[in-house]
């Protein structure tokens, strides 16, 4: 960009703010693998990114897809519906599409909830769709409640352009991070004692970084929590796809139609196609709401943020064909099994201990023991060293307002196993250093 | 959509404010099309779709490239591309697409301006990016003054949820619709008096309804208001690829180049892909910015509104192909310059003058002479009347702001030769029933 001096024009107070988030650690960690990243050939001792949730394992399946459809992707003979495609900026999106988008959502679930695509509204990612709800659900200076730790996006997200307040439901490791009711009341009263106005909880279930599904009991607790308080209950679910060990996943739709839809005006889903199929490029993701008011405004308001009807259609040609998605979900959750098992195993090996998990493409690691003081400052000390000499990039856990020291999210699916087995073998070799150094100094 | 009654629990000020602005005549004359539409075969006395500015004109040009390059959409051989593109969700956008834009821009200016791709933000459509500059400029309760008449989605687009205010610098048909010194400090003035903070002109050129470009002159004098002022100044220039006859097309671009890039940082360039190519459906805007600051905070933001790296992908390789671009934009002109002129002889047949064009899809129609009462209401009668008797969905004057009863903006590239022809006789049909009428009466 060339360089162009001037006077300072003034910029709005949301420009000038730093809600944007991108000083955190989160972001600065993949800032030092963009400088120097890792490549088992050309620089083998680069930084490995294990600070990206990214679904990379199961692309030949998409592939293939696409070389035996290539219908999906190219305009047929003569190219007669490119047309017709390149003009189509309805808000409702595709109808097709929508339709084949409630189905997937369907099957994911095992066919335990119905979705119906007059109900999907569909935005350029959960990004856009996480901020267009909270647009729609509150007010500047009011609240939402989310559990920790959380997606440090959120801070961005939620926040930036909304002049919306996040207030954690602050989770412990003492009973592997679950939501309580005795914290939901805790953060209710914290909101309201500054003032603010509580308007929802939103739960990322299964969790970004927990790596974990919530519990039917603790999901009808929330929703009776939202129905006594007479707020919103968002539920992120873009992650549903890859639940890969029991407990099995359940969804708030679950429970929603097992209540005969009873207080369902409050319930909010959000999903995406970025993670469970790997496509976060392609910028697809929906709010599905049970409330018409909501689903009406949201479709409205989704004109800022539409999904390209090119790949609308590529879609839609993909997720219709039931085989495939069958094939697909199966396939893929296998695959992310055998990553989790392989990576705790690993870790295991170097006498790291990470929270139970069976979703996600991340688990939860805990470093506590290696702290050389329980702080946040502590942790993130802890984070440079593995960031700067094990030359890995993970994510701490303060930048996910996780309320104890220590723990750290790390991904195992947006890399070959070979690499993986690298990042293993240097943590491995970390840990052993660290014991070598305590008993020195002990 | 299934019915879903309950309580109705509370959304926000913004989901229940009407500033989205659907209840206007423009988007119920699309409601009433949308019910009965005009089919040249099996309804032939429907209703004809002229409130759509969508450009159709050209669409053999891009399907013949797309036939005769695959490679465009699909994904080679092997698919080996396909992965790095569906993951590929940075927010500076595919470099390869940048530059193709960049390229493009300057050759719709004929060479007389240089674009550096690393000032071109990405965006899903102007929409988004004309928000996006919204939030960055101006905050809650400030004013952005803008040309009447002017697109009605404005009103939707930079007020729904920055809370910004337009206040409308007030053009008539005294000088041709042109922007005055004295019309924008009157507007100023007015802006002030309601104790409003002006952050920046918004101009569209060329504009959206009149279908003229702004005079050099013009523009001069409208830059050094904002300087004077200390205020932004953002060029909406979506149609500057579709300006066919003279005078020729100035960018703000050209004027900064030549005033050696002082005051530079307050000048933003808005551009898409929707209208000159004729692909609202992909989701592409653009936004140039001179600011630094602007760019930064713009590309952050963008995160709300990408564009699908499938569709970058697509674009990026027809863009590039500058035999190509060179051959569509000499055609799209040509034929985009026959159609004008096709529609104002025929309006000239029936009696109806229009403002001279040079720009857009559409033109600028003077129906004062068959108003009953030379006012708003009348204006909408006589839309009324056309709108469910003649059959034609034309966008009212008032929607657009215009100051003077009896304009309207009239489009003539959405449709086939053959349908503007049908609805050419339904209008000379019109007039010659409403003279007799009048010959009657008096």
């Amino acid at each position: 960009m060339n360089k162009v001096v001037g006077h300072r024009v003034e910029l709005s107070e949301i420009a000038t703010s730093n809600t944007h988030g991108e000083d955190s650690p989160y972001f600065a960690g993949w800032k030092a693998y963009d400088e120097d990243p890792y490549d088992p050939v050309n620089n083998p001792s680069g930084v490995i990114q294990m600070g990206l949730a990214e679904n990379q394992v199961s692309f030949d399946l998409l592939e293939d897809y696409l070389e035996q459809h290539p219908e999906a992707s190219n305009w047929g003979n003569g190219i007669s519906s490119f047309r017709e495609n390149a003009l189509f900026q309805d808000y409702h999106g595709l109808k097709t599409f929508r339709k084949a988008m409630a189905s997937f959502m369907e099957q994911i679930r095992g066919g335990k909830a119905k979705f119906d695509p007059d109900r999907i509204v569909l935005t350029a990612g959960a990004t856009a769709a996480n901020e267009l709800l909270t647009f729609i659900l509150a007010d500047p200076g009011d609240a939402l409640l989310i559990p920790t730790p959380y997606y440090p996006g959120f801070d961005r997200d939620l926040r930036w352009r909304t002049g919306v307040n996040i207030v954690p439901i602050r989770c412990d490791s003492s009973n592997g991070f679950q939501v309580t009711l005795k914290a939901l009341e805790a953060a209710y009263a914290k909101a309201e004692a500054a003032e603010m106005k509580v308007r929802g909880v939103l739960l990322t279930n299964p969790s970004n970084p927990l790596g974990t599904a919530v519990a039917r009991a603790v999901l009808e607790d929330i929703l009776d929590f939202a129905a006594r308080k007479d707020i919103h209950l968002i539920s992120d679910e873009i992650y549903s796809g890859s639940v890969f060990a029991s407990p099995e996943f359940v969804s708030v739709a679950e429970i929603v139609e097992a209540r005969g839809y009873r207080n369902c005006e409050r319930v909010h889903i959000v999903y995406s196609l970025s993670k469970d199929l790997g496509l976060p490029g392609f910028r697809v993701g929906t709010i599905y709401s049970y409330n018409n008011r909501v689903v009406t405004t949201a479709r409205r308001m989704s004109s800022f943020t539409l999904v390209s009807s090119q790949t609308q259609k590529t879609l839609a040609s993909m997720l219709s064909d039931e085989e495939f998605t069958k094939y697909y979900i199966r396939t893929n959750r296998e695959r992310l099994k055998r990553r989790y098992e392989y990576i705790i195993q690993g870790l295991e090996r170097a006498g790291i201990e990470c929270l139970q998990g069976n979703a996600g493409l991340f688990c939860w690691m805990n470093l506590g023991p290696l702290l050389e003081e329980q702080t946040r400052e502590g942790e993130l000390r802890l984070w440079k060293l593995i960031l700067h000499e094990v030359r890995l990039n993970i994510s701490p856990g303060s930048s996910c307002h996780c309320s104890e020291p220590g723990w750290f999210r790390v991904c195992f699916a947006n890399m070959s196993l070979h690499t993986l087995e690298v990042a293993l073998t240097r943590i491995y070799d970390f840990t052993q250093k660290s014991k070598t150094i305590k008993s020195l100094i002990n």
